[in-house]
């Protein structure tokens, strides 16, 4: 890519699904202290004090966990149009929606493993009600103080049969940009970093050990300071909810992290740090097995769940990828 | 001292007076995090999540701000009845009085400058009710999460006529140490930093400009992170609480601070950081009129509200003080 | 603007002139921990541990302070094209120079205040010798844990006598995006925050109240934590340099700061957090005098030398800039 | 014990044997940025800036690695006498010894699993040369902003065949104070925590699973924020230093911890955090197994490596251990 044109400008929201609702919004306001900005059926919107629009979490009553969908906010109109002329020129079978709250028409279609994407461009900024407004005009809302104090939605990690399969459908049809990846001893790739924007990731894809395909890894909310993600390691303690794994820092990305589970059943972590890619012709930075197997930064082992446990598919995107096209 | 037998223990509770009790309560408990444990006439307890005894503050509905008193807890029951009996032989008027909530049999005496103060052996170890039950079991109570998360109260601020006679008063009849103090070029003592155990000081008197008996300059309470106090004026700053000075360090004992008025008008400070004195023999450090024109730490200048701005003295200490032995 | 095309890509290095060489390189290297990466003629060259290029900063023995030149890297060769083709319509007088240390054809030319601004697109992706090799590959080079330890240059202040008029030129020739600024009661615009990527800025103009032209008012190196500057302010004291201004944080752009001066006569900024702009319709936010005059983000009030002190203009920018176009 | 008379003030310094000396300097100077203080025979001394002595660390090279000896001051030379008087009642066979580099006349003696002790009183206040002169004279000597920048030796860890052996020789004999505990189902004290003063622990017993005397587990050195054990992290990982384990919190004592091993094969601990004890009448903490298997305090579970490696008994002292009287 010779020009800096990125049709997706940043990730927007994620739809997760919850069979404990009231315990999940739980987890999400009370401990990671995000607000509720909506309601509309079986779901709850929630919003960081740094999102700028109206949700970063879309929280949906259902049978079971998972995610219902991953969405991307467009760079303009004529932006989600050539995206849209993209993926139906690759086959991709997708659907013009309405708006959902916070956000107008919407295209909404699978990626080749069987998540659920939609990608928009209209939408709503968010202005918070009185006892919201924050202090600083340049800050959507208020910083409360309530819990770990998460900024925004970070970043999402879908499970995939296949990453490379699922990368080429994303550089090609999303115009998102591959940062990082694995690359086995025989070619498979085992997980892909891909960026819309200067973040050097917003999406990954980590090969599913179960070989089930349309499954969540995680979803992953930004805070400031390394600090912060400490923080948040000691308030989860006295919540009783379990760290799977860190706080630590990532090789990959460098990310400082920590993963916990919402009570519904869907990895969440929290995260900082990381770097920001500023040239325009950054060159994916390529991990070995061999490099893999040292571990962590500091040489933390990754926990064994860490490669199996994710949130199950939805029944319905299962069903139709039966006969998914690409 | 060749030994370092210390009668006083550590710093126990400040009873703050005032007009605005249930704003001065939001203050405590919403902004930096406190719990209520206790209620008792005009009065309402409340401590940090790392405070053993049941109190560190005492908040009573009052005409006006002010400190009602400064309690000690003594390292024995032995130390008690040695320290009534210097406070005696040196002419302090006192009084036995039966003991407040969450603690014992206390003596009651002035100090030179008029403010209250208390000294006490028993009390009761905190044993909190199950939602505030923490989950490691060497704290005293649970981390909630919820504002600044203040640890415990860490130091009182007194301002004084005279502080070389407040620190006399508390060497020899408190066996406090004096650990730093500045001394002007004409030999006044414009501050002395007192310390009943390794902390560096937890009891300060510094000069009253105004040449008032009894104020309280401040009340600090210690969170562990300079981060944290980083945090603590976001959180200030959301609530409309305005920051007097800091976050900044203290050239003096190297505090990291900041300081605001609670709404009952006595200014408090949220700090960190400072060093441990392990050395029995320490000397105390002696600043210069010159060194302390320098600024703080960094290099910023104090602000002049902080050499003129307290908490008014508690009318009937100033009433008894006419007459005051010491 | 409705696509996000940025022909700038990022700011890349900034060049520093010193009448002091070998007390600026000391600052520098010793101090914020820089590694040299390069030297010609009167100049030294030297880069943070995230830089991925070869210099972000050029140091030049000079006989004065000042800032030489400052330069961008542009998304591409066409992009490059397309910002001459558009400073040259607009009567910008620039020049094609050979590529510096680092980096290959340039276009050279003055902004309306007087500052002379580099474009290039061709650049030397940085590979460190052994000892600066990093552990994990996604670095650039080593974080050597010496002095400050700077991840990479941030972002350029200039004074100017009119910010409007060099915003516009920014705006319309460069293609920034104007994030922040303020503006008086009197319409004036005292200080404009612009950016080429997701950073909420990267170059700066302030008014100058000594209404001179060409003037820097500071240039800013990004540190991770915010509590790595209240480290840069430890180790500054132990130093003796002194800090003008900070830690605090910016109300405006919300970026956690610190201002010294470097031996030369520079004003350097230790900064860190702030926020990215992923919003691609981002309005601009106007901070009004009134608004500024409440101060920092929690309450400290801007030192008086900060309105007033710079860098001094370079003679013969200054004498060129006597019949500038624009 | 009802008063808080204290013979020892405070733990010293570690005397470590190397095999590698100058592998190990490299890694107490460069690494921990610990600074030179002297140096005879085979010997060298080291100190961290908030070290008061002339020494916290003996480098003495040596054909293997393991501890030779750990000092206490004690608060008094009347303490000392009642020290070597209560040692000497109890059998234990010491020795006066004329003082080392930085302290006077001194009584040596052995633990019961064979460690090496001294105590002593007379000390020399350090005093750094003019370019390890602090900007703040409250402090010992400059922060040098080099490295991981330790401020003082914290605690030691010695394994132990029967803790509680040990731990009964030093309440008794120290007057050192149990503050933590683990007591296994069958009754034996896996772990006991001991502190000469208000820092919850200075010296540590745990059981040695190879039933070895005389081992050493680890030194522990002190950093003032959990973001310096991070930063410490990213240090030891840029300089190949294999981290074992952290960073992390402890759930015993919450001390936040990082260990890796010195060149010479010793094990060291970077730590922050933990709480301090001002209750004169603190009751131990006792740990149950179930309680112990719940891993530290995020959950992560200790490395196989922590309760079996050890630096090696020293052989002299082994000799000695077979008629061992305590």
């Amino acid at each position: 890519m010779t020009e800096s044109i990125r049709d997706l400008a940043h990730l927007s929201h994620v739809e997760l699904l919850t069979p404990k609702p009231d315990e999940s919004l739980d987890y999400f306001r009370e401990i990671l202290g995000m607000e509720v900005s909506g309601e509309r059926d079986d779901s709850l919107y929630l919003r960081g004090f740094g999102d700028y629009e109206r949700a970063s979490v879309k929280l949906t009553a259902s049978t079971q966990s998972g995610v219902g969908h991953v969405a991307y906010r467009t760079s303009s109109l004529e932006a989600l149009g050539r995206r849209v002329t993209a993926l139906e020129a690759a086959g991709a079978r997708g659907d013009w929606i309405d708006g959902d709250v916070g956000h107008g028409r919407t295209y909404s279609f699978l990626d080749p493993d069987g998540h659920r994407l939609e990608i928009f461009y209209e939408t709503e900024r968010y202005i918070p009600p009185p006892e919201l407004r924050p202090a600083l005009k340049n800050q959507p809302s208020r910083y409360l103080g309530r819990g770990v104090g998460v900024r925004h939605l970070d970043h999402v990690n879908f499970l995939a049969v296949d990453p490379a399969e699922n990368r080429v459908f994303a550089e090609r049809n999303l115009g998102l940009r591959l940062t990082e990846q694995i690359v086995l001893d025989d070619g498979t790739e085992a997980g892909v970093w891909l960026a819309s924007n200067q973040k050097s990731y917003d999406l990954t894809y980590t090969r599913d050990a179960t070989r089930t395909r349309g499954r969540l890894h995680h979803a992953a909310f930004f805070v400031d300071q390394r600090e912060d993600v400490l923080r948040a390691a000691d308030i989860f303690l006295e919540h009783g909810i379990v760290i799977e794994s860190g706080p630590h820092k990532h090789a990959i990305q460098q990310t400082f992290f920590l993963y916990t589970w919402e009570p519904g059943g869907n990895r969440i972590e929290v995260c900082s740090g990381g770097y920001l890619i500023f040239a325009p012709d950054h060159e994916a930075v390529v991990w070995s097995q061999a490099e893999r197997a040292k571990g962590q930064a500091w040489g933390m082992h990754t926990v064994p769940s860490f490669h199996v446990k994710g949130s199950p598919p939805v029944p319905e995107e299962d069903a139709l990828l039966a006969g998914h096209p690409v």
